[in-house]
């Protein structure tokens, strides 16, 4: 049921020992963190239909890191992370398609379940804080932090707090890139997904070539070897990329553009290009430092339990307002 | 030497006495605001050359708005606005193309002139505050402002404070619309002012028509007339600036947009097809409230005011930070 992966990052630091999880499509992540800020193991868990199974998997999970007692585990706070539409104020999921979830009131089913406080983050939002806060855009005061995988989504770091856009910010998958382009499964035209996420790549490729692939790895590995097709739909999707993040670098200048997800586990063989086209297209604005994101596929669950942690802080200090 | 306007917005409310200017390119636009929050009648004086010379003009203004005493003025600060690149928590022009400025300090520069303390701020944040806090975006928690002239810029107003990234942010006019298009003057290809700003629509209709014109205005009538070259520059300006919306809807969720500026004189015949268009354009995003500009010409002015009583409570309440 679990594979123990380590995350780039196991240290957090000292402070609350929290719980923290990262509920996906397929699989919910979890991690214990104690007061030293050790992230324990990461478990990977498959997603059970429906928000009360998932409630109730996440109750069972919280027994599971206490009694596997790898390390001293009291959390006073579960931090969760969730994709979608993600009313974090609120701590209410709006709408998560690959959840099949509408209006939920996650917060308030999980603090009913655990007796604890519990934070329900975006799930790009919260790697974009783990990135910020002890990851590539450590020490900017700024960053845009781009997670390119299945989905294209990212969030705009400021002072330290992605900004939520009372759930709606950071949808820049869905900015139109190409208004000539084909229609996006969202309903708009010429999405940047429809060029740039790596499902995309692998489709268009597919629809260029002929030939099926498995997913945009492969199209990458075909463009190194000098296949023109995918040489071509990989130039497309980095193009779009480029054009995607220099809007806003127009419209925000951050000070750093951290590229994560699935497609940056190209690393500099993206991101290289991407910095270059991005030069290109820039003129007076302030050029941002574009670099890869360090806190790897578990960047949610690190990000969870850093607001978790704020959680738990702000609730000692008496604000009693959520982070 | 002035002439004497009055904004649309007469009243600020009650707090300390300010001056306020606006220095444009060919003009500085100033009006003094009274402890009941009346706003003069703005004065406007042609800019000098140099920011000595502009300092020693303000400095002859302070005197002229005190001596006219049309209010009971003892201004407790400051407030200016300038166009340009404006780093506003050091009150430095970094760069201001149409007053041929480059690194001035300006804030430092008028208090040692004046005596008081001055706040220094970007013109079209300025506008954007004023249509925050008493304009067409009054009661929304975030609203993008986009004032459309002879270029385009842009002020993201979050939580009541327009977003200065630095200084950097806003130029949205400088952001890529067409990588096809036409190299702007900035040295970037296919920004949206050389598609929708008044000089480039303008400029485009005399391309494709061969016809001079004066200004963006009479291309408007020509469309309303049904000239086609003019129905089409006008059409491309739309979607142009309708997509631009669209990609800082996607990113930042701006619960309402205000077009103003010079173009936006065109009221609903700009507003209403905008608004149609960034309708199509958009799917399960959240829709912004699309509004016209409600401050005026004067926006600059006003805000800065806002800006300079903002910046006298927080030295009387001893906070000592810059707003």
């Amino acid at each position: 049921m679990s594979r123990t992966l380590r995350p780039p990052v196991r240290l957090l630091g000292g402070g609350d020992a929290v719980l923290a999880l990262d509920i996906g499509g397929t699989q919910i992540k979890s991690a214990a963190v104690d007061a030293d800020g050790r992230i324990d193991a990461v478990r990977r868990t498959p997603t059970p239909w429906g928000p009360e199974a998932v409630v109730a998997a996440i109750a069972d999970l919280a027994r599971a890191h206490a009694r596997r007692n790898e390390v001293d585990l009291r959390p006073r706070s579960v931090g969760v992370c969730v994709p979608g539409l993600v009313d974090e104020s609120r701590g209410v999921v709006r709408y998560a398609s690959n959840l099949g979830w509408q209006d939920v009131s996650l917060r308030r089913m999980l603090e009913r379940e655990l007796g604890l406080p519990v934070s329900v983050q975006h799930d790009v939002r919260a790697a974009a804080l783990a990135e910020s806060r002890i990851g590539a855009a450590y020490g900017y005061p700024s960053a845009l932090v781009v997670a390119i995988g299945t989905g294209i989504c990212g969030a705009l770091v400021i002072d330290g707090t992605p900004y939520s856009g009372g759930g709606y910010a950071g949808e820049i998958g869905h900015a139109v890139a190409d208004p000539q382009g084909e229609r996006c499964p969202c309903g708009a035209v010429g999405c940047l997904e429809t060029i740039a996420s790596a499902s995309a790549i692998a489709r268009r490729y597919t629809a260029a070539s002929g030939i099926a692939v498995g997913g945009a790895r492969e199209v990458f590995d075909a463009a190194q070897r000098g296949d023109r097709h995918a040489a071509a739909v990989w130039a497309d999707a980095v193009t779009a990329l480029a054009q995607g993040i220099a809007r806003l670098v127009a419209a925000f200048a951050p000070h750093a553009v951290v590229v994560g997800g699935g497609l940056a586990q190209a690393g500099e063989a993206l991101v290289g290009p991407l910095r270059a086209e991005l030069d290109q297209m820039l003129s007076f604005h302030r050029r941002p430092f574009v670099l890869s994101a360090r806190c790897g596929e578990d960047a949610g669950v690190v990000g969870a339990a850093i607001t978790a942690r704020d959680l738990a802080s702000a609730l000692r200090a008496g604000a009693g307002g959520r982070v």
